[in-house]
């Protein structure tokens, strides 16, 4: 009899159960730490995720969307804060597509309430100590150190980031891996409900202060507070480690975000009493061994910068569903068509990530890139389907990410060469201009499908 | 009082330790395994390590070379066996310079006598289990379990590709690191004297078989039988999986190196008695954290295919031995210092590993690789210091590997110019176009001092 072990607890873990115990498949989960329904913490990691339409997507077929209302905070595009406390804003699309904000912890809570229910088993506070990926054998450990066995047909590693399990598949043979951190990292602090208020804080978008080398990010919780990111290169001048003390981070903050640093109380202080989270990617080959298979950040970590962690990881689980509904529970080629199939995926997104990170610091704010935003909401409004923002393909879409990397380079061609002409704004409201551009979206359409 | 832990008693531990004792500075050796003074074992890793100039060059500065004369084989060039049995030969340079075939064992028990000898503490059968990078503290088990603990001012992490002590910072926050096997791998069968004698396999060449996707490679050792490395994918109908059984070896085997099947006794039993060796790449970064720092194959390993895992490792004792002669035992300093200079130099190295390998395998054989070897060849020979092939920088000089790969960029830029005139090589003896060519190459010598 098929029985599935799943290591971890959190988003990825939960969701990929779901999708099992609708199969008639038993499964446990298995998570190091407490139950957060029967707990009050939570600092690291970030206290929130984004969610966005192929995240969401997955839900849906979960049957689990009437569950999120009350914890998403759509935004519907980004609000610029410049050096000198004018603000820009620069909506997402024109037909009002929206990013979710939602706490970690209040979505976990709502996934695990929800595989419960659907006959998921949850042990709470249990370790994994040793896998056999051969035998689909695991040794666990509860905080007393009390060791426990269980043995499935196949185990799930949806244990995050600095996964224990993939850390035991990095021994064997043949195994590729890279974590490569980011030169910058992020401390978030909160901005009051009275405050984001006072200030006028608009709740339906995301607040973005670019810095060409660092920036900051606030977006709206569900109880009107807003929680605020700032991102910082760890070394150098305007580093974690020059920002020291409060003198520094007086002045360093008073310079660059002056209309920030009144929203938070005691900013200083506050800022200086957490140490900076790093953002790491992670690669690694093969996600499977045997009976067990990588899941979520333990396959494929990516900067938090797209929002698409919390995405990729459902769409893995959703991609997987598929797999099983057409190999059953074959796991040796669920798992080696799964991994084979959604890699290229990851991988792209991963290094979309660390292009956007640069994006977000570098460029938001120049009059150049709002013009071609704009030039690119307008090709996407006339040819819909023959041009779609590389932002909208994949926060507004399910397209694979390797495939909209791949539309979007072909794209940028074409909007290079339109940029050129001084007067494209106005050109792309002539109906000759838009019937030759429709031509040549054609032919780049012919491209995008040669080249998939 | 400064004294120094080395964990590893392997070629780099060894030289390392003797370096640091000329200093005056206290030293004690732990090493995993037995003394192999005192057993008789050994098979992976690979048996053979070559030793070029800079290698020798540190073991000179150690005044260790009278204690090698009978360990080393000398290879002045590749005798190239062909598909059809026909043999062509390649020196590695017009002046006589050679590579060193050496017994891993026999060199590593040379150098644990000698580091003996020079007041080295030696530990055999002690695993590092922790290690406490601020404190310089370790712990340590013997093979009864048994946990000792030791403490120092610093501790040199000398344990090997799958070092213990890296794995641990591997933990650390921002810790970059990956591990990158190749699609290839090898078995080392031996052929015995008296076949090699019959057979009259040239002693003091390196014998290659290329093949193109796969390869064999055989060297003599100082007994006179020679070890002979057969380089094939794992995957795919020419790989290591396919090749499973009796029938399936001799009829490879037969078809592609059908001089060579004689020559080893039970070719195709042997063969199939032993799991493939892989080869892989390590980078990480930092290669210190406060007290530690990792050296040699800990902290790059590279595929072994340039033969130059031990001289690298040879060159960081030198290099870190001259930076303790600037800055003393500040062991910080010293460390960083030691990082940032070193780790330009291995990642070009490991970078030119994976090229040289393909090189080997699909160019070796090829008419226009051989005319261009000889056209390098004579371009060195006419001007010695402002023209040296890549593989001379690398196997007979001591000039920084990241510096010989810059130089053979430009050095190659005009090596493609000079190839398009069919008559090149009678060309290369008229003194007039000598004299045009000795211009060409001050201009690329000040190239290289402008990108140095």
């Amino acid at each position: 009899m098929d029985r599935v072990i799943v290591a971890g607890g959190g988003l990825v873990g939960c969701a990929v159960s779901m999708f099992l115990v609708r199969r008639g498949i038993p499964v446990v989960i298995y998570e190091r730490g407490a139950d957060p329904r029967l707990t009050s913490v939570t600092t690291r990691p970030s206290i929130n995720v984004t969610l966005c339409a192929r995240g969401l997507r997955s839900l849906e077929r979960l049957a689990l969307t009437d569950r999120l209302p009350g914890l998403l905070m759509p935004a519907y595009g980004r609000m610029i804060h410049n050096t000198s406390g004018a603000i820009t804003y620069q909506p997402y699309s024109e037909s009002g597509d929206a990013i979710y904000c939602v706490a970690r912890r209040q979505l976990c809570i709502a996934l695990l309430n929800a595989a419960e229910e659907r006959g998921v088993t949850l042990v709470f506070d249990r370790r994994v100590t040793t896998v056999d990926c051969d035998d689909g054998a695991i040794v666990l450990e509860d905080r007393d150190g009390h060791r426990t066995h269980d043995r499935a047909s196949a185990i799930l590693a949806a244990d995050g980031c600095y996964s224990t399990i993939r850390r035991q598949l990095q021994r064997r043979d043949r195994f590729d891996y890279a974590q490569s951190y980011c030169t910058h990292g992020y401390k978030e602090l909160i901005i009051p409900e009275a405050l984001a208020r006072a200030a006028s804080l608009t709740e339906d978008a995301l607040h973005l202060w670019p810095r060409h080398d660092f920036m900051a990010l606030a977006f709206a919780n569900v109880d009107r507070s807003f929680t605020c990111s700032i991102h910082l290169p760890f070394d150098g001048p305007d580093g974690f480690e020059a920002l020291a003390d409060d003198g520094a981070v007086r002045s360093f903050f008073g310079r660059w975000f002056a209309d920030l640093v009144p929203l938070v109380p005691s900013f200083a202080p506050r800022f200086l009493a957490q140490p900076p989270n790093s953002m790491v990617t992670i690669r690694c080959w093969p996600w499977s061994a045997r009976r067990v298979l990588l899941l979520g950040d333990a396959a494929h970590a990516m900067f938090p910068s797209y929002g698409q962690g919390a995405n990729a990881g459902f769409q893995d689980c959703e991609l997987l569903d598929e797999l099983i509904g057409r190999h059953g529970t074959d796991w040796r080629r669920v798992f080696t068509a799964f991994e084979s199939m959604r890699k290229p995926d990851t991988d792209a997104m991963a290094d979309l990530c660390g292009e956007h990170f640069v994006e977000l610091r570098e460029r938001v704010d120049h009059d150049t890139f709002h013009r071609r935003c704009r030039v690119e909401r307008e090709l996407h409004r006339c040819f819909p389907d023959r041009f779609v923002p590389l932002y909208s393909m994949i926060s507004f879409s399910s397209i694979g990410y390797a495939e909209a990397r791949r539309r979007d380079a072909i794209q940028q061609s074409l909007v290079d060469a339109l940029m050129r002409d001084p007067h494209i704004e106005a050109r792309l409201r002539e109906p000759a201009f838009l019937d030759s551009l429709s031509t040549r979206l054609g032919s780049l359409a012919r491209e995008v499908a040669r080249v998939s």
